[in-house]
């Protein structure tokens, strides 16, 4: 019977393959945009367009250096497990004392690392735009260069623009972060939901006993499936090697779509138990929750925040920093250095947090 | 059996037609209102109403040139295929570095280019009342002719409620289009469900197979066929040519309603195969989430943001930036015309994010 | 048996208006609150709290004349059809030239003209107090008369208030406006996917061809119902004559809750076809929809966003104008008068657009 | 057979009442926190805690007359009858006269005259402020007294802050408000689809009959059931008097939770109509509706906005205030009279307004 | 009977255990993170990062004292019993004196002890730095130290993004708190349809009254176990001691996840009942909406709002007190003493609020 089923399983999956080659839509689609260009390729900078070299040149010699190091650490980071919340971790995270703490752990920090390049970047064009304003003031130049200063209301009647800006940015990308989290309410639910009606709808009787097993096995493996498939670098055949045979999941590993794969076991493990057409059916319409936790989670990987709202953002923040020194030259003088060190921390910070975030928007425990 | 399919579906859709030329409300509504008068007709502008002839001859005349070159570059980019985000496309997405590249980027943006007849407008503004206030001051103009100046405070006053207005025009552009997103994750999710079920409840023999066949087609060709619905410029034609039989094609072609001729093609073939009652119904149930797909896509591309909430925000932007030279001018002087070109360029692009969106709310890949 | 069901239909609507006789909750309710004193009768204005009457009869005399134009003609332009978008009109929606167009469109927009009379008040006000001030200066009154003066910081600190709060009263209004846009995707999916599965599920032979053909008209009249129940002004009997035979459209005409009546008859038609009970059942259960966005409309049309939200705003408006020449003119003198035109127009009119809405928050299509 | 039913559902409503007894949850839990100290007694105040009795009496004896007159009329206001808004009385709400309409019934209001007492003591507060400064500046006080005055700054730049807050706050009101709204969306939609399918599945013969009509009218008086029961003062015998008959309303009046107890009568009659078992299910199924209506209805009344949230927003009000007037003795002298007016009516006036809105979230209407 | 239901459903639950032994997912995943090192442990402080000593050592030692009392204040307050709003507590909630009462038990507030350590500290600092310029300006400390103050400008610049993310974050808060309330109604609104069903669809004669009876106290049980499941320092063994009897609360009691072990009882009980299969499934698909329940409340506590952006506010506004002192120097001089206190205790108290909410951020009461 068991290994009918895995042949009926695996005959099945043939006629499936089939349908995909023809159905590009289904299962293929995601993965396709892969073979882009890489990333970062560290020899040749993105300097192509010849046109803006002078400035083009020196930022990126700039900004070279550290942001490769700023970015590794950050990915890094970001592959770390974190555990779920208990009530012990609650009474620390709402002790007094988290502000020290917070404080304390800023030189460590994922996000605080990721900002050093431009806070680096801004305070150092602080300190020439400075320094070319004292030798100005100071009689070092000849006469014709001129104090570059400003009045600062321009800046007064854009700050709330640009405040609201990051923040709404910040807001938009909390959202997607919940709605992730409530997709994987429903896997969750969804799952649990299957099995207790499996266990309770089958009679353990002889073969029925082993399908019944296999199916609460797939059931099981498809959110680890899923949160594979959406977590970088995460490495499936380790997570499900105890709870798949090596059989099915060398077809988990071989499929184009592993969630849906999972998906596809279940409905054909479904399919062999000896249950009435009702309850078959009513096992069956599960099925719909968990191809909208994959719809979910694809796409909030798939589709980013809309680039020309994230690009606004970060255009306006570095226009706006780059001609900060000069708007505060009048009223600051050498403490415009601080001040564009205050500010871009704080303004690249709120715009770093969560905003590119994660593509992983699920918690990485399943 | 193939062809008496066809034949019951040809047929039964000569009942449907008869049904739409009474019921005008189901299909043909949303294409009555094409016929229009052409949106840009290079030849006679807007100024019909001659009233305003001085100011809106000028205006004219100073704006046409650059704009429409600046659309054409704007709807070319809007046509561009975007593909899904991968994993190694976030860790580009969220690089330190994506603040210079964003900074590089912005001489070939579709948003910044869209800016640029509305931005060089007013700074000419800027520079002519600048040029104005200068040749009073030095005393080139008849002591009659006053400096145009103003105290800032009505500004400094009405600056949130500006700023508040464009970033809620953002935000209820970007609820749209995470609305037609997740509009999008149930199209995805329910054809994918439809189309597993078919798979697990028919058994391939003989003739059901030929129809199972077609039917996964028809469920795989509505994605499809909706995407091509909404996305302006899409070629039906040339997306469906290799799900869908030449026949069936030039139906869906013909069809008033494209996307619901799909939908009906999947309801005949389902009442072909031999199911049993509560499976069928249960099958034709799923095809209410497509309706409301439909429904939802439709409606965004269908019903903007109510206009005068949209043009209340553009008159502000005008109005605010004709007279921002004036309140700026006693303290600025000549940095009026910088300063109105970053506010300009600040919150022209505001409103310009999202904010007259692309009708297809949907990603441009199905 | 056309005409037996038609017999049982009216019949049983018999028994159905002896229920309503004794549940007036179901169907009566929204018509009874129509009996207050007509809302604008022109000869006795609402001065009937003798109080206050020195400053009530100023302001009612002074704002007499204009609103009630200004109101005829928003009402006029509330009334007309408004097309769904296509992909022409969306080209011309975003072009850059839009911002011209809205300019030019400033003097016969609805929601401008309605500001005429509150921003005409104000200007008027400010140029009293104007003149005031300037006598009191130029020592033209007896030194008694002090000019009226003070600082603006008590402005400055509540500005971001009343931005904040006009906003989100803007906010709430579009977020009804997309509540009935929401419900209306629901109505037209929900009676397209009815439609559709009566089309399937009925075979097409003698009688059942002809109940099949009325319930099909029943399905379709009722969004057009819904409609005009919703919209001022509209003309159900004419909307709805080509869809119904006169006998059913002078029932519909005579029932207290027209839409309520439709489902009643598409309820009835559907016990008159012979379908298995699922089917049946299936077929009934879509009907929930249908009362949903009765719900959904009637709610939105008769509960306002309450009116202390509303007043408080308007007062907070009212209160402001009313004072922002006296703060304003140690820094502006006679440009107050500017000044107090220019937030006159942008807060009123932040307050207009969409804030109290037109009763039919639907789009006027159906 | 009337009589029977009435027996059998008198029988079950005694198994209800024993089961009850042993799960407190169920029912009693809403009524045990009824029995805690009577809100306002008259002669105790609540200065009991006497270690800030200098300050808090005078508080207390300050405050204590007039609040206790404003609070009568905004609870008597507050049960006033409000009626679904017609498409005559919307055109009279977006009138252009509504601000008159507005400013005049500001004596009136019940909002602006539950503000008198706070407005009037911060403007006394004001009052003794300037004239103890007044005092200073003339030296009629010993030198030893200072001037209070302070830079006003720190207001400055906290003002965004508390604007912020008193916004988000009626925000979180407002939504509050629109989940009442919409959950009796729910409840009269669910009651409008059940007595719809009653009618039309239950066959009108003998004693079916009977019992429909009783159905019917227990339908119909669970919305009437829930209003009593959620609205303050509600006589739910005299509203229900001519639906229900004696001996039934007896037993709802006895009822420890009257809505559970008409759901109770509902689904015994559904029990007791000769129905298919399908067709009984789906009925039973819709009183999960009912069930969710009941509770988003009591936890609205049961659980206000988070204690903490209001008790912030209510001090930081009062501190700012109260300190007010010494922030703007530099820039205003005297005017710190009005302007602290001004500040207190319009922020007391945002706090106040929706936000400890009435228990009864839903129209009073039912 | 009784003892064979008994059995049956701890021989099935045997299996249920093999099988959690095998899927850790399903119950062992949400205490595996509890063996984390105890959150604070009195002895040794948090000072093992040996880098920063000077500043960590001063900080710790300025802050240990006085936190430890504060937090073990707030802990408790915490568990307080709330209990639900009757419409009395509502007319005193809402009366006029509600500022009075708020502003009187400032003292005995959680929110405001929790906020007595970061506020002492912050005014300690602005003293230190006041007496520091202090002495500067009265020369008693060499002249090589600087007078520490600087222009408020770049503070005004990013005072209102501050605002919105402190803002942002308390809304952050309370929608998870609101999402847990609804979450609470659909596990109240659940269970009560469930046992409605089952009264109505059992009949009550011998065994099956039996099951019947022990049902019920399961579906009883089961809000009582998820809310000791939720509720820190709960006792499950007193709350349910008068619902289920001995032998059952022990096995809750030992299962590794009490809510679901609940669920289990209630299905295992529901299949033991004699239901015709239709029915037995609708009872069954109850079990979902269970499912989710207890899904939305382990997320909530599981998963915080992310810690980035907690940690972001927390720096921010430590960073922006440290420095707060320095920018009013020019403006207030000694008043930055206050100035500081009151933006600090404003500030903290917006973060604290709600911020880090209690893990059950479901009412206490069940």
């Amino acid at each position: 019977m068991y290994q009918s089923m895995n042949l009926s399983v695996s005959s099945n999956f043939t006629h499936r393959s089939l349908l995909e080659s023809r159905f590009p839509i289904f299962s293929t689609g995601f993965r396709k945009s892969v073979n882009l260009k890489p990333p970062r390729v560290s020899s040749g900078p993105e300097s192509n367009d010849s046109g803006h070299e002078t400035l083009t040149d020196k930022l990126i010699h700039l900004l070279r250096a550290v942001p490769d190091w700023a970015d590794e650490i950050k990915e890094r980071g970001m592959q770390q497990k974190r555990s779920l919340y208990t009530h012990e971790k609650w009474v620390e995270h709402r002790s007094s004392l988290r502000h020290v703490r917070h404080l304390l752990s800023s030189f460590s920090s994922r996000v605080i690392l990721s900002l050093i390049p431009p806070v680096f970047f801004f305070t150092s064009v602080a300190v020439v735009i400075a320094s070319y304003n004292s030798a100005v003031a100071l009689d070092w130049l000849p006469g014709i260069f001129p104090i570059l200063r400003s009045s600062s209301l321009p800046y007064q009647l854009t700050a709330p623009a640009l405040a609201l800006l990051l923040v709404f940015r910040t807001e938009a990308s909390y959202s997607r972060y919940e709605e992730g989290r409530k997709a994987w309410v429903g896997i969750i639910a969804g799952t649990n939901d299957l099995a207790r009606q499996v266990i309770c709808s089958v009679d353990s009787s002889g073969d029925e006993l082993i399908i019944k097993d296999l199916l609460l096995r797939y059931i099981a493996a498809f959110p680890v499936a899923l949160k594979c498939h959406v977590i970088y670098g995460s490495d499936i055949a380790r997570d499900l090697r105890n709870l798949i045979e090596a059989d099915d999941l060398s077809l988990i590993l071989q499929a184009k779509h592993r969630p849906r794969c999972v998906i596809e076991f279940i409905s054909q493990s479904i399919q062999l138990l000896k249950l009435d057409d009702a309850k078959r059916d009513l096992l069956e319409s599960k099925m719909l929750h968990l191809h909208e936790g994959i719809g979910v989670c694809e796409q909030l990987m798939g589709i980013p925040i809309p680039l020309s709202y994230t690009r606004l953002t970060s255009r306006f923040l570095v226009f706006w920093h780059l001609t900060l020194p000069i708007i505060l030259w009048d009223e600051c003088h050498w403490i415009v250095v601080p001040a564009t060190f205050i500010s871009a921390a704080s303004l690249f910070c709120i715009e770093e947090v969560l905003c590119p975030p994660p593509p992983p928007y699920l918690p990485s425990f399943a």
